[in-house]
């Protein structure tokens, strides 16, 4: 028995790597793997729509919003949502860390007009800047936020907005695992790898008033109202990942949706956040009142001690507790899949470790 | 017991797909799926690793040529080739159907000058154009060809050359299926979803000479250079699909490589050509010469009979042999993982159908 924290890829439930282990060669009596079929015959157009129609049950999607299903991560998005919907050129950033500045850094690459309107530099991204005085000097396209921060492990629990600016977060580490509310969105878009599915495919939920297409000037692969013109079948498909995203969402709507699966998360991310708060050995570096419910990072005094402590976990078999590169130390990603039960596996060994420690010494 | 003649996704190798399932829920002994694994995982980098080198090996590809694993399918490629390698703004196209049309529409979206070198237009792309006197009347940056045309079933059995033109192919739905020589093109992509494994992974082949970078220019996630960099780890990479790779690569070694594939493609479709060329009732559109190993279009005098065929050969589990919307009539697809068995049911059933049809009349 392992528990798996990875930041993404990340663990799936088990239930759902079942059902798909014994569908894998003959899906429903078709003689066929759903990796073999047509991405225009029925049957897998059923588990495209059937993945459609979760989604949008699930987060209450309204009909004035596209869902399209596509390829390249986040990181690709960092491209599309500037090259789609910023027609005046200017773009409101906040700024909070690693992957909001990669956002800005693929915006500038086209030549946009990029705004940060807020920072957490200084608190070192720690923290999320105050976002209650925002008063941008020029006229946006769309202001940017990231909604939850994998490496720094901070995350909105209320979102910012500016009066007559289109909203577009980038959802990716606490889609489906935070209750957030679709319409406060103008455009949401994730890669699936954390909370969706396996990676592979990339959600984005958008406005359909923001689907403009401008004939012969961006790439058709590039464009929203393409994709959503041909109900993201313009080309094939990433078919067996959105096969395995429609089991997460069947399980996640079994599971209660995502009210109650914040909840879960609610009472998962506090056992971990209030054990660290009351250690002598471990904490965690993010301000309170912005900490993530799916990715939580945390550290000792030193890092020797960090890496005794990566060694003694993974020994465990509480495994990928690495922090990411950039910052170090350890890192557990709590997201949907994860049960209560490693949490608190996790908080035993990390008690045992600080008794030996102090036994040590 | 079925056999699948879909053009892509296509049929995979039965023992590829018996050993992914019994690997599915735990790999090696981890613990986990490969789907959760970090991609930065070791034991998931080997996964990669391993993927890489089998298909260096397999397409004998030199040192001097980078190896990519994008998303994306060859129609981000349509997008990414010319904004990679056309520098001076001219690209030679042959124009050989739908597929390579798509990739001149393209490219015109980017405002690059397309040539069109030779087109099989006038045989309503049942051949190849003539490319034996080639005479671009201006420098090109590249010549781009589709090896092998899914949908018109054609293909080139010789490659066309221009001095000091390096060669462009879009290989998706030949590649590991023909036996190339790898060193004859400068850069080689292909959609994984026919001979190379599931939906969601492309592959790039490109001379490291080409992989050039401007900075602050072209967005990351579209630049070669910084998936070459990163050893296709920029992102988050299609990590399963990659993994049902590195088995296909493998079923493909030990069947002997490509050459001894290629072979056996030849086997299985000399036999449906020559069947098709016998029969009274059915007959390929295309051009002795240039028929494709992979896609055999196919069709009867009539559309009635087309469909009544269809419905007949359904009923004994020969599916997906639908002609593409756009051509209509029938096709079989014979990509690697089709054994000549299903192309011998595929005959019986064309006999059987033809020999009551004479019976009815």
């Amino acid at each position: 028995m392992i528990y798996n924290f990875s930041a993404g890829p990340a663990s799936l439930p088990r239930e759902v790597l079942i059902k798909s282990q014994s569908d894998l060669i003959n899906f429903k009596s078709s003689g066929m793997s759903v990796m073999e079929m047509s991405h225009r015959s029925p049957i897998y157009m059923d588990i495209q729509e059937k993945a459609n129609y979760l989604l949008r049950d699930l987060m209450a999607i309204p009909d004035t919003y596209d869902v399209l299903f596509l390829q390249g991560g986040a990181s690709l998005q960092f491209t599309m949502v500037p090259l789609n919907i910023c027609h005046s050129n200017s773009i409101g950033f906040i700024d909070t860390g690693i992957w909001s500045k990669k956002a800005i850094e693929e915006a500038k690459r086209l030549k946009k007009d990029t705004h940060i309107l807020a920072t957490g530099k200084k608190q070192r991204y720690t923290a999320l800047p105050d976002l209650s005085q925002l008063n941008p000097t020029t006229s946006l396209d769309y202001l940017h936020i990231t909604t939850n921060n994998t490496i720094e492990g901070t995350a909105y629990h209320a979102l910012p907005s500016i009066d007559d600016v289109p909203l577009v977060g980038d959802m990716s580490s606490n889609i489906l695992s935070n209750n957030y509310k679709t319409t406060d969105f103008d455009l949401i878009y994730a890669g699936a790898q954390k909370n969706i599915g396996p990676a592979g495919v990339t959600v984005v939920i958008i406005k359909k008033e923001l689907m403009t297409y401008e004939k012969n000037c961006v790439p058709a692969m590039l464009t929203y109202k393409v994709h959503g013109d041909s109900h993201s079948l313009y080309n094939t498909p990433p078919t067996f990942s959105i096969y395995m995203m429609s089991l997460v969402l069947e399980w996640l709507k079994q599971f209660g949706g995502i009210k109650a699966m914040t909840q879960y998360n609610e009472e998962k991310s506090h056992l971990l956040y209030h054990y660290l708060d009351e250690s002598d050995l471990f904490f965690s570096p993010v301000i309170k009142k912005d900490r993530s419910l799916t990715n939580i990072p945390f550290v000792t005094k030193d890092v020797a001690t960090n890496e005794a402590f990566l060694m003694y976990a993974e020994k465990r078999g509480l495994l990928n507790l690495k922090g990411h590169r950039s910052v170090g130390g350890m890192r557990a990603s709590l997201y949907n899949a994860m049960p209560k039960e490693g949490v608190i596996a996790l908080i035993h060994c990390m008690q045992d470790f600080e008794r030996e420690m102090r036994i040590i010494k």
